[in-house]
């Protein structure tokens, strides 16, 4: 049945055994949502195997099962090349299902070694020639959240990320299963810094000439609506938890505070829908987006 | 242990039989998300029961746990009063744990009757004066979704909102108990006409002056950027399902498309990230919204 495009290739291998090192690597990091030894994440189905293939980041193995082969025919463009590094393994149906995190998993899935960016790679200019706009999550706790905001972020020209550890609480994870299914794939392209501490991170900044912008979520007569900011200049936007916003003292050190304003006695929007909404304010101004 | 302010009312009744009536149209309303016969609706928590007090919408009945009663006091000033016309009833943590539909109740609840409009009221004029702009949900399956956008609609002074019924899938009903949390109980404050032909709503739109605007969800060259929509003449934003967007001919019979551009590889935003940006460019150039 099988066409010479679509069948494995003959130096693939075939695992038949739950015992097989890849298939408890592929279980870390997908049912674990844990990095393997060499610090690679799993990502799963074929548009985000696609989005992983296609990112420019090293690739530490691809895993098909019998009905996820269906999908190779995608994903030809970027396995079927004399030169790639990767072994490409197939197993059975049943096997994938004990490694995969999702209930109806889609048979495809890949190791993926996110790159990673210092504190001066993230400033560097960006292709479009534009100022830096960075997304800094500082105690996002809902990894799904965290995804959608990197989502956004990408989607109106944001120019890096950067999860910050501080805050009592810290950031969810950007590489979980959840959080990279949530980012559709933008976790792996747009570059990241994660784990710097807040206070250092605002110094770091201020001396780089970057504007901070800290989030405000509560009434807030000295914050500045969306379409005051400038946003054309190099500028940070600062993000905290979905609950407690935040912490003061960082509020009060950045260069300034952004609120949305909000009638219908509503009193808040949800963490995704509100840096959506600065983004796109972002991009307005910058006149970056493609029409 | 209870100052007057705080104890039930003489009138109120105390249930202590899950054979109670009450009960079992509250088990309908929360667990079931069904409405009672008489149409009414089930809130739950102490956030959602201030949101339907306070809403001007008919209460049939609010009812308390034992461990619910630490809630009397922020309730108090619409309870407290010897003019309400619904019962206040009293019941155990046991028996509201076998009505509620959350897993950690708060002991609080209510049952509401949802107000009632035309299409000729949602077209009032609003309270501050602005022309209308509504928010046309047709085919929003997730629940989540629809009480998102309402929460964000409001936040950003949409005047009313229409749950059509139309499309292959129809909307997910913005009074089930997902919707209402999610919408932080904009869903009772903002005037809603539920239920009308895609079709039908479109020819009394156009007949109405009301210029209608349907999101587009793929690539599409004659779309508007939403800073290119004139947002202060009376609006109608279509928005569809999540996977497919609108009806091909309700695209085409609407006045104008819009698109949100995007970058960096981004295909789409979730729906109600996509509502924020839009109902936020609506508030921007509208003006409409207090600083």
């Amino acid at each position: 049945m099988s066409s010479p495009g679509k069948s494995p290739r003959a130096s693939a291998a075939v695992i038949s055994s739950r015992d097989n090192r890849w298939l408890k690597e592929f279980r870390v990091a997908l049912r674990g949502g844990l990095p393997t030894e060499s610090g690679a994440v799993g990502v799963e189905g074929a548009r985000l195997t696609e989005e992983a293939l296609s990112s420019g980041c090293r690739i530490e193995a691809v895993l098909f099962s019998e009905s996820g082969r269906r999908h190779h025919a995608r994903l030809a463009p970027y396995l079927d090349r004399a030169e790639i590094a990767f072994p490409v393994l197939y197993t059975t149906d049943r096997l994938f299902e004990g490694v995969a995190d999702t209930e109806h998993p889609q048979g495809i899935a890949a190791l993926v070694e996110p790159r990673k960016f210092s504190f001066d790679d993230i400033l560097r200019p960006s292709l479009s020639g534009s100022a830096p706009l960075l997304a800094v999550l500082a105690g996002v706790q809902d990894p799904g959240n965290v995804g959608t905001i990197l989502r956004t972020a990408a989607a109106f020209g944001a120019t890096a990320t950067i999860t910050s550890a501080s805050g009592q609480s810290g950031t969810a994870s950007p590489f979980s299963p959840k959080a990279l299914r949530a980012s559709a794939g933008a976790t792996l392209h747009l570059p990241l810094l994660a784990g710097p501490a807040l206070p250092i991170l605002l110094a770091q900044l201020h001396t780089s000439k970057i504007r901070t912008l800290a989030t405000s979520s509560h009434a807030d007569e000295a914050a500045l609506a969306p379409w005051d900011v400038d946003w054309r200049e190099p500028v940070a936007l600062l993000i905290g938890n979905e609950g407690v916003g935040l912490p003061e003292e960082i509020e009060r050190s950045a260069s300034a505070r952004v609120r949305i304003p909000m009638s219908g006695g509503i009193e808040s929007l949800n963490a995704a829908a509100a840096a959506a909404v600065l983004f796109y304010e972002a991009a307005r101004q910058r006149n970056t987006l493609p029409i």
